[in-house]
């Protein structure tokens, strides 16, 4: 492969589907010129709106601030679509007469060294190369819906296509940050689309026998396996060689068990084990099992937090699990004349970065969670929050005193340095089990704001008279040693 | 269902292998006492090994503070493992007269109102009730490893179990933070590994057939569909019954297309395709598809952004990407007698919280691309990084000036106050464009420390020069206004 990274400047585009659209939105966003051939002007919206959808997806997806787009520019022909690009991808109905005809059309007017692409789900590229000039430049370039964010592109080269076309398009593909896979025999399918296939035609016969609705079937993916899926494979045991060994000789028998309506199995021979063995073996990377399990126990977490924050399917259970959690600990706070002491807690490995550093958003949101506990203690919760109003954070101040290292064993301690009508000011230490200095300390200033807007409001009820016994109790505690410390601002 | 939460005080565990394990660490973890029969040491060994990873993991799934553990006590007879618990959890291996056996003899010691449940994979429940007294307390509780994390668990039940078994024991699961999923069908495999073995057998068919190696096929799964199945099953199209139908009509002849070595499917009816209409319109929740495609971005992004943490997988291809993105963004920065500039980024509606306020956590880390810009600048990166020394924050103040909306289009600009052989103090400013004022400032102290330790240590050759240069330009400015600012410290 070239080793000079090609990003090609224009491409073009031939279908205004969801896999189209798809497309266009991933080329220009990655600063890519895309000439897009669609038949009607409600296509070309629905590719406008697929691109606006993934601005915003991208926005989320990273803060780094990203390339200045390409220009989209709508054209009435084929020709005008294909001349003057680096690659060529259609994209049209699955109908092999409809791509075989337009992909001839296309290959009669690109440039010879154009690459033409064509993201069928399923048609072998042989079939697809016949009436293409220059068949050596055409290949399967498969995608998957959303295109703009899923990074795998299945990559089949039918009987003309030249080795090159497949490593020129390989670094097309990862140069607007896709993952391309080369598929080593041509089959109808693929890869992925065959393993998708099976399994839903097992759902298929689940629904009809009535064993579970389409709404079970779509839970039991994905509250279970499926969230290995997004990390690990079918064939990821954990452990090489030897371990797929023992995994195919415990669950082999299960293959004769009635455990899919799809019965037919691959003969189960010694030579195929041994082939399973090898190819787990020569894993390019090659963790143990405890590393591997390791590995994929972060990664299901990093996946469950993620879905968390989006409130859904299974991260949807883990708030609600956290959420009981959460009211255990603020049933354990009680006012007193010390300031409110947090179960303790163990730094975990991921508050830690590449450098040894601690995370400081981490250490925000240690913070943050005391200062919940505290605030739920005063009644600032449900109706409270939806009806009168809450606290805004205006202010921070974050001093790093002593490194912490993942595992140590730490103590948050929130004191209430002062309130008035609208301002609550607090004072969280942050440290080591037994230790007497603090490692971080946090000093806030928060803003009694209104429910629903950012007007500031004063705090009412209830809550301010446990506000101001919490206050009464906690101002007449000596002020802790970094209370009004600022950065330093003269060296 | 009762309204109480009841959670278990005590179970009993037979069977510690990976399963009986990670079901001992997921009760233990939530306060539930264990009572673990097994028959050898090293496999209570095996159990304490779970135990600890499943530690490790919670601390970093959750930074609530758990519960006091629940007690590990091992016992030599299985009597001793279910007397006196709410629960009795089976997991040995999956040999029906195994099963039968020991069910047979718990079932004989356990008081009568014990529920008693079997991780079996597979096998019926009826199947299991022979032999069994009060066979109207056992079901299948059919839970996914690891046990401790993935939430789903199916219950099935036998022909002689009695419906307020499935409901006390979707409650003790409830209660220890799963999603219990009851199977309306007594079925061989229940639903999700029915599937699994689906796609199993057309793996094993793949690999057999010289289309991909076992490698292949995993990252076919992982960088593509498989990142949608944490989040949706197969049968989440996107919009209610008439989306479905449309799905349908499009993709049903495919059926018929050798696309799996699977071929048996469910005849294609009418009235096939009415059930999948109706119940796809029963969802408990009817997104429209527009919402739904959003949920759908929203999810993947945070499955993205989870795995970029860890760099596995499709989070090694996002980290790969961004770090092209990064490297274009600190070549556009210049050296000049102005703050550095950060191209503009529009606010992600990620970084605002449930209640409408901006998330410090995001802010410190949009601060962070920009230190992290201005540090490759001065040539902090790469050899520099790993052989001498890089920066670590040692104090922050922001202070949160105006209120910010998801969209918004910002500027950072950062400023060198002033630097010393080991400090480096830096003031960012973010601003919506075209605003004279401030949005939000960030004050930072930066303390220049060894490779591999956290050491202070003088910063060293070209980076020294360079920051020296950039630092000359730069306090020549002005002061930015609220340099110094400490949090009001009276009230």
């Amino acid at each position: 492969m070239s080793k000079t990274k090609m990003r090609p400047l224009t491409v073009g585009l031939l279908g205004t589907g969801v896999i189209g659209g798809g497309w266009a939105a991933r080329f220009i966003l990655n600063g890519v010129d895309v000439r897009l051939y669609g038949r009607s002007s409600s296509a070309v919206e629905r590719v406008q709106e697929k691109l606006a959808s993934a601005r915003r997806a991208y926005r989320r997806l990273t803060q780094v601030p990203l390339p200045v787009e390409g220009a989209l520019t709508v054209v009435n022909s084929i020709p005008d679509a294909v001349r003057g690009v680096e690659l060529v991808q259609e994209s049209v109905s699955e109908r092999l007469e409809v791509k075989q005809q337009l992909l001839a059309a296309a290959s009669r007017a690109a440039a010879p060294e154009t690459l033409i692409c064509s993201s069928t789900s399923g048609l072998r590229p042989s079939l697809l190369q016949a009436g293409v000039d220059y068949p050596e430049r055409l290949l399967v370039a498969h995608p998957f819906n959303p295109v703009y964010l899923l990074p795998l592109v299945e990559l089949c080269a039918g009987q003309s296509t030249a080795p090159e076309s497949l490593e020129q398009a390989a670094e097309i593909f990862r140069s607007v940050g896709m993952h391309p896979l080369v598929v080593r025999k041509e089959v109808d399918g693929f890869i992925a689309n065959r393993l998708q296939e099976a399994m839903w035609r097992e759902a298929l016969w689940l629904v009809r026998d009535d064993v579970a609705t389409v709404e079970e079937v779509d839970d039991a993916v994905r509250y279970s396996f499926g969230l290995r899926r997004a990390i690990v494979g079918p064939f990821r045991i954990g452990g090489g060689g030897n371990a797929m060994r023992q995994f195919m000789q415990k669950w082999g028998p299960e293959l004769t068990s009635p455990w899919t309506k799809l019965t037919d199995f691959p003969e189960y021979t010694d030579t195929f084990l041994d082939k399973l063995v090898e190819q787990s073996d020569a894993r390019a990377d090659n963790l143990t099992a405890p590393e591997f399990e390791q590995k994929r126990d972060d990664c299901l977490i990093a996946v469950l937090r993620g879905l968390r924050a989006e409130r859904y399917g299974a991260g949807e259970t883990l708030a609600r699990w956290e959420q009981g959690l959460r009211e255990r600990v603020a049933a354990l706070l009680t006012n007193s004349s010390s300031p409110l002491q947090m179960p303790t807690i163990e730094m975990p490995s991921d508050s830690i970065d590449v450098n040894g550093q601690i995370k400081e958003s981490r250490i925000i949101e240690l913070f943050g969670v005391a200062t919940d506990a505290l605030l739920h203690l005063i009644g600032v919760e449900g109706e409270y929050l939806s009806k009168s109003g809450r606290y805004k954070t205006i202010e921070t101040h974050v001093s790093h005193l002593r490194a912490l290292q993942a595992g140590d064993r730490v103590q948050i301690h929130t004191q209430v340095l002062g309130v008035d009508d609208q301002r609550l000011h607090l004072f969280h230490v942050l440290a080591r089990e037994g230790d007497e200095e603090p490692a971080t300390t946090g000093e806030q200033m928060l803003l009694h704001v209104r429910a629903g807007n950012d007007c500031s409001e004063i705090v009412q009820g209830n809550v301010r008279e446990r506000l101001l016994e919490l206050a009464r109790l906690h101002t007449n505690l000596p002020s802790p040693e970094h209370v009004g410390a600022r950065v330093w601002a003269k060296i």
